[in-house]
């Protein structure tokens, strides 16, 4: 078992959700988790997802699921087919888990993890008394989170699920004179985050997004003067394009899916 | 006394308003919180609510007071009057604690309470010095919250009050072929919640909205295709209008307050 | 030393950043400290700054930190120039902590504070290995906050730092007819927060902001009609003119930094 060594001494449970909060519906998926496992501390990665953007929060719950402590149960629900075919399934990878909707939500958990194991959430035993069909966030994910947070083995959820739901994505290609990858994400603050691995490129390579030539990389966003574009080695270890002190998705009009390129300079060995 | 047996191993304060976050008072609250009552867990419910809007908040705390173990302490402020004529109040209803002005904010948690008793918040001595006439949540509600979740019994807060001020509502009407409700709420979603509950109503009533034939319920949004119209059981336990991965409230041009009718069928039985 | 004496019984890590929640930036950064400093308690502040404003958060800030226990950990991230000469701090003021860029942020809690003591945060041994140029909240600030809350003495994250970077804020001015100020913060609900001190002005003092005449000040909200403009002492302690049920804001047109002059009535001595 992967999670039987896992201790529960402070019990953690994240949340993440494309609820809002103004409808109070995230309030009572806390409130069925803090009943069912006393002791817990909640933690609101985030409740803004846009509705039903499932890419969006699978990125943004591979930011944060592995630098929690060993044992953290991460409640993700972006749940567009509630009610409908999906299951509901709860994983353990790299000694955290995630408890989700079977919709491709965990897509880069699994891709980056050293290990894992996954079960659909099946036993009724877990489970709110007759659970709605319109929110299986209380009735059916609430309670699975508590559950493991305190203690329940993954297993006894429900029977193993062989193959979760992943997102298709076509990955970055790399050739000797050039890289071709695209936005996977754009940041509040209007950055555009590639799925370009940073280790792939120095300062040979310039880069090229809408038509604009981007220049070469660089260390950090004050290389540059207010306005600028530039391209820096981001956060989640990838290339990223800002402007400093500004949006680059507004100067560039980029949006998630777009392409960037990069060329290696002619004329100079790698 | 209600509240005498309650349990405080580990207390906890939930914590609605309008106050939104950038400014500061919500945090200055739960400042306040933390200081007077150590080892409470806070529980964001919300703070978007609209500003000023009662009514939505009133409907918030509906969905999640009694989700929480007993003993939690709900902090909830939405408060045009303050500094004005109204009373701050605290209650307890089946073993949770609600603080709030007395503007009928509690409205729905009295209404569905096995048995409720309220209190005036008036005693000086669990407020902040001085209480400022702007700012009551930082200076009175968040001490109250506090020193309840701390174990302080209600009736020393201030003296009972007997009538707590309710939103007025007109219930939804049943006769034997039509029944007549409300929009009492709409979701981030656009989803149109009611009134109607879901025990009046099977596959024989059909719904009307703002003009449109909805047919009868359904028992989950993916029953019908992308971005058509449909009925459900919500998870309120009410009737609820939705439009599969879209917005009913777009779609219809429908807000609170909008009437929904049913129709049984003619010719058929009940 | 200031901090020797703190207790770490219950740690509080508080957050405020212009991260918003979406991107999982706020939430890797609650992951550290949590993994760091076992036991903590996250309270979230805001992530709702607007993107790069130090001056907002510097006065968001202002508003919460001393209502806090001593011990608590103010983690405060808006960070603009993130990766260029603006060097990590932490602080210790009245017994509570802050960690931010030296970039302003901290200006109202030194002005405030009866004692402080500041250090820049340089000690590679507390910061996560190989930080990023441009996450410093998750490499640098979230681990600094961690280990101050874990109980570390504040000199061990680096050396003194003398001076930390103020922001510019010219003072009120006070004649004996005529006070002068600013709008130093315009609130969710279109208050406008004023720098001139509750404690200067009684009734025979008459406000003007934008060319409109405010009248004197009253006692609170509802001592006006609904929709007209009011002067009152804020829950800050110092003058903010208001709408009631209304923006000031909006209806004045006005926004931080614009003047506010009040004049104190002829023929009536103080």
């Amino acid at each position: 078992m992967l999670d039987g060594e896992l201790q529960h001494k402070m019990p953690i449970v994240t949340f993440l959700s494309d609820f809002g909060t103004s409808d109070g519906f995230a309030a009572a998926m806390k409130g069925v988790v803090l009943d069912l496992c006393p002791g817990v501390q909640i933690v609101d990665a985030t409740h803004e997802i846009a509705p039903g953007d499932i890419e969006a929060a699978a990125w943004t719950l591979s930011q944060y699921w592995r630098l929690y402590p060993a044992g953290t149960v991460h409640l993700a629900v972006v749940d567009p087919g509630v009610g409908g075919a999906r299951q509901p399934m709860a994983l353990v990878a790299d000694q955290r888990y995630v408890v989700a909707p079977n919709n491709g939500l965990v897509t880069h958990v699994v891709r980056a993890a050293a290990s894992w194991c996954c079960v659909e959430v099946a036993e009724a035993a877990y489970m709110r008394p007759e659970p709605s069909s319109t929110f299986h966030g209380r009735d059916i994910f609430a309670p699975a989170a508590a559950h493991l947070a305190g203690g329940l083995p993954l297993e006894r959820l429900g029977p193993p699920l062989e193959e979760p739901c992943l997102l298709e994505m076509e990955p970055p290609e790399r050739r000797e004179r050039e890289i071709r990858g695209r936005v996977v994400h754009v940041d509040r603050f209007g950055n555009l985050i590639t799925d370009i691995p940073g280790g792939w490129v120095d300062e040979m390579w310039r880069f090229e997004v809408a038509g604009h030539d981007l220049g070469s990389r660089r260390r950090t966003y004050s290389d540059v003067g207010a306005g600028e574009l530039l391209v820096v080695i981001g956060s989640a270890g990838t290339v990223e394009i800002a402007a400093r002190d500004s949006s680059a998705a507004k100067v560039l009009g980029a949006a998630r899916g777009d392409p960037v390129v990069a060329k290696r300079r002619l004329g100079e060995a790698g």
